[in-house]
């Protein structure tokens, strides 16, 4: 049996996606900056697809700047403001994305002053610390919306009152709740928002930025003056398209199968010994699953998993080239005998509750196989 | 009859491109960053994306960072570049395409310091010109391979000696060049070359930048170390698969045809009268046409054009939204009576002498009618 369940890292793009993009790249393959006809036809693919994800955030089309990737929209959102502004302190957390923590890094080498939030042990900021942090030349305030490798939802609501009472851009990397968690830019406070397709079934190399009107942002990729003239370069218009049906078949009904999946999942696997739920129960990403086994290590784990069908992560694949504790389970203060043995287990719309079983075949198997061989285990 | 002469904007994409990209996205989706059989199935299409990338350059796969396109890979060169020196003096022309042209003076505004090289007639530049230029503090020189409004070639392999000799790194937007014209980094001293699918019958959304080993380049998306540490973000995988397939079958029977029809072209249509070429008979991309009609507009003619099937441009399409007269024909000092009258008519392997028969039969009603209505026509 073959079970996928790493779609936390990236997800099976959806025929009905796949469908809506054919037309434009064999027929419709203008260039949307290009006058004449076949220019316009790609065009009009190009804003009718930013309609559709503006309207799935309550936003304004031309609030909605496609780029290539969640990565590039934290790069864009955080190095646009901090460019713009010159110099500044910035407010992020501990546990975010390396797409944000890298980016924080680099500005505190470009002297920008980054203050990085502590999380209790579920993953969750704490409102207080965020408002005591709050400087006079704070200039934005980025926190993740639901964290990559734990699941935990941050309170973007609280969150956004706070920025708006003190009047700081307030960025969120929604890569992986947008069109799991509900969002809108209407009723909450968010200047700037991360999303991208192939989290949510679309093609990859596409992703937005939200861009609240208002906002001035320094361009990060200079040229052509395309995306409202805050991102230069050719529109890919069947990532565009493909992005939008992704957006546009997404349901509170493929939500709750897999809210009901992870829930069903989690508590049959705390059934072994052992074994600790990593990230809040509830406030939890509809689709994830992280769990730390203690005394073995999660890479070995994943590894007598993929040997029989199932793929899973340890973390985040961003991440995945380092081979380092997880820098979200340190700031959660994970016990040590637990600090190298986490699996992240994401779902889909597509998965099923014979591929659950599957897992829950093979895993206690595999844990009781490498804790008897771990120096420190059974 | 419906004619696609705008394939300098953008090309279709070849259907064996799609048939090669069409696994990766619905079967072998995985994140190529992801350490399971899935991931690793998705790195293997990457890396021999890579690989015939590198090939065609002579250069080593480790030397190919795949980029969002071809405006990200001459961001990436010049900025990269620029702020790994973190000052200096930057060398190009007055007619690089805009994401050069842009990128250099959005540096200026940071206090680098930029020569534009003055071109000849022809959109030549001076080999003299580019030597004396040189200065103690010279950390980069940009020049555009062949020239996307007009198609001049300018001698890289002189240019690179140049460089070479004065010890500078040479980078080239070969966005319109590349799979047209040779480029081999063994034979020729390039450090930095730009390149990008979609104008090659490939993808949009995916292009690269190949980086001679030695070379330091500060990173302008910063995240997970993706693309040996150059470029984070989730890879686009079946774009690299696109743009290899589309690489490999790129060959020089296709480069001829378009040479010959190129030629055929640019005889015929200067029997018009008061018509100019503008570049270079000689040293010209295969597949360039670029005119000046006097006493008219070249809007009005691709408007006339486009209601009879024709697309074409008057220019770059990453500079259509300006609409006004464009650097390169004001640089190779275009009398004021043409400089208006541009038409680019930029052909594929795809078109045909009959497609360009029917150029021909409707472009001189569409100017005699125009200069009839011009106040300076006729």
């Amino acid at each position: 049996m073959k079970v996928y369940l790493d779609n936390g890292a990236t997800t099976k793009m959806d025929d009905a996606v796949l469908k809506a993009m054919q037309p434009y790249f064999t027929e419709k393959y203008g260039n949307a900056s290009s006058l004449h006809s076949k220019g316009q036809e790609a065009k009009m693919a190009l804003e009718e697809s930013r309609e559709i994800i503006a309207k799935k955030l309550n936003a304004r089309p031309d609030e909605i700047i496609f780029t290539s990737g969640g990565t590039e929209s934290d790069n864009l959102a955080i190095k646009g403001i901090a460019y713009s502004k010159g110099k500044g302190h910035i407010i992020t957390s501990k546990i975010e994305h390396p797409a944000v923590l890298k980016t924080c890094e680099e500005l505190q080498k470009q002297n920008f002053e980054i203050t990085y939030l502590n999380v209790d042990s579920e993953g969750f900021i704490s409102l207080q610390d965020l408002e005591n942090s709050i400087k006079e030349n704070t200039i934005l305030i980025s926190i993740i919306h639901a964290n990559n490798e734990i699941g935990t939802i941050q309170d973007i609501q609280k969150i956004g009152e706070i920025c708006k009472k003190h009047n700081i851009p307030f960025h969120t990397d929604a890569v992986q709740s947008f069109c799991k968690e509900d969002i809108n830019v209407k009723k909450t406070n968010i200047d700037l928002i991360s999303i991208s397709s192939h989290k949510i079934h679309g093609p990859k190399g596409i992703g937005a930025l939200y861009v609240k009107k208002g906002n001035k942002l320094k361009k990060l990729i200079d040229g052509g003056k395309h995306e409202y003239n805050l991102r230069a370069g050719t529109e890919n218009v069947s990532g565009a398209v493909g992005f939008a049906k992704a957006v546009k078949i997404s349901n509170n009904k493929d939500t709750k199968h897999m809210e009901n999946l992870r829930d069903y999942f989690i508590k049959e696997i705390l059934k072994i010994e052992k074994v600790k739920l990593n990230g809040p129960k509830d406030k939890r990403l509809c689709n994830n699953i992280n769990l730390a086994f203690a005394y073995i290590e999660g890479e070995a784990i994943g590894a007598y998993l993929d040997a029989k069908g199932i793929c899973s992560s340890t973390g985040s694949a961003c991440s995945s080239k380092e081979l380092k504790t997880s820098h979200v389970l340190q700031a959660i203060n994970l016990s040590p005998e637990y600090l190298n043995g986490s699996l992240r287990l994401t779902i889909s719309k597509f998965t099923t509750k014979q591929e659950i079983d599957y897992v829950f075949q093979e895993l206690p198997k595999i844990v009781h196989k490498l804790r008897k061989i771990s120096p420190l285990g059974d």
